[in-house]
């Protein structure tokens, strides 16, 4: 096996949402950051531009969020210009029915040990989402050519990387390996999935690691898209900080 | 000739940048827009969502201000996950050396008789650019996959519309014919190119009209995507006034 470098992919979860500010269950609810969110988006596109990153191509799923964050990256960049691949299969894990209520809720129908088992296992599914709740993607214009049978009522993290992973495969690896410079603007469970198959990690170590928002992660491949290393492009410091916040606020299973 | 509307298009000829405030030919050059051009993108987006306007493709130039002014337009109507076709052939009228130029800077270096025909006639360049200049666009990476033998380096308004009508017809049509509802954001002079075709204006006709910024404007083409009408989406008397101030403020042509 090669370990020379010979790509580089830059990931980078959303900030804020108005969802985590409140604590409610975001999963593929299409809410817009927060003010705070915006300015993490903004600041991770300064930390690009000083470290001297450029990019060719973005990805981003189909909610608003990782939409917006990039957004915010092109314009510190000044790469508007670049084309956007926006795909559903880079969403949020979808949280079921507990998507739109808070923690407090989710508590007091489930019972708190329920929810804990659903934020920290691998895969146990939380409840189905009915056909009648106003977020059933079956609904959406932008999950109209998905045959419903595909669609997520609710997942657990595995059923989660299942999904991203063929988009990995098709669509990112592709990018790359045609020496495109590529940004990924997703979601703390989608991103997990990639971060899992690269670093071959356990369904008990992806369930430990949080990927902090905001913070652009890099991972150099090399000539077969394995991973050579990764790092964030923050001082070991400032990551640890906000590892600590992500924890502190307990979100990092259910944005 | 059927004369029944089947398809609809909407155009947004982007709002002030910040070298339209500046009065400097733009063209090419990649200026964000002013404060009052982001007001006038989220207008724009208001109108069409009260107007219940929504859409499946966004098509814009590679200028972030016509990307910019569909982002706002996203951003009110909430479709942020709709793709987005950026083409250079969409760009604004490439203005030659007389970019990044000031009215009084171009009147001095050329005279005031000179500049006026530059703007007011339909088939005479300005001076060419030369590859030295900061701004040519062989230089810049978004251009690279353009033969340099294809690169504007200074186009007349005829130039403009033969470079943005093949893409009318391959990308823009193909994708209203397929059914999805089209919004183009783009330039004075790319909109201008589109709109002379359609309405097979000649070259008189179409260097007198001036599109107003921000302001929505609807074309319905018939099954063979001929006009049966079209209309801006604010009030007569609002668009008069709107279309005063375009042409008090003489840029119609220079950006």
């Amino acid at each position: 096996m090669s370990q020379e470098s010979k790509y580089k992919v830059v990931f980078v979860r959303h900030g804020q949402s108005e969802w985590n500010l409140k604590n409610i269950f975001t999963g593929w609810h299409d809410i817009p950051l927060s003010e705070q969110g915006h300015q993490e988006a903004t600041l991770a596109g300064q930390i690009l531009k000083q470290k001297g990153y450029s990019f060719d191509l973005a990805i981003t799923s189909v909610l608003q969020r990782s939409i917006q964050t990039f957004n915010h990256i092109a314009e510190e960049l000044q790469i508007h210009h670049i084309p956007i691949i926006k795909s559903w299969r880079l969403n949020e894990r979808h949280y079921g029915s507990l998507q739109g209520l808070n923690k407090s809720e989710t508590a007091a129908l489930h019972g708190e040990a329920q929810v804990k088992i659903w934020r920290r296992s691998y895969d146990v599914r939380p409840p189905e989402m009915s056909i009648d709740h106003p977020d059933y993607p079956g609904k959406d214009q932008r999950y109209k050519h998905i045959p419903p049978s595909s669609l997520p009522k609710g997942e657990c993290l595995k059923d989660t990387v299942e999904r991203v992973l063929p988009f990995w495969t098709d669509t990112i690896c592709k990018a790359i390996i045609e020496g495109q410079k590529v940004i990924v603007s997703a979601h703390g469970n989608s991103l997990r999935a990639i971060v899992k198959y690269l670093d071959k990690m356990t369904d008990e170590q992806i369930m430990e690691l949080d990927i902090p928002t905001g913070v652009p992660l890099v991972y150099e491949l090399d000539e077969n898209l394995l991973p050579v290393k990764h790092y964030y492009l923050i001082s070991q410091e400032e990551l640890e900080k906000k590892m600590q916040e992500v924890k502190n606020q307990g979100k990092a299973q259910q944005n």
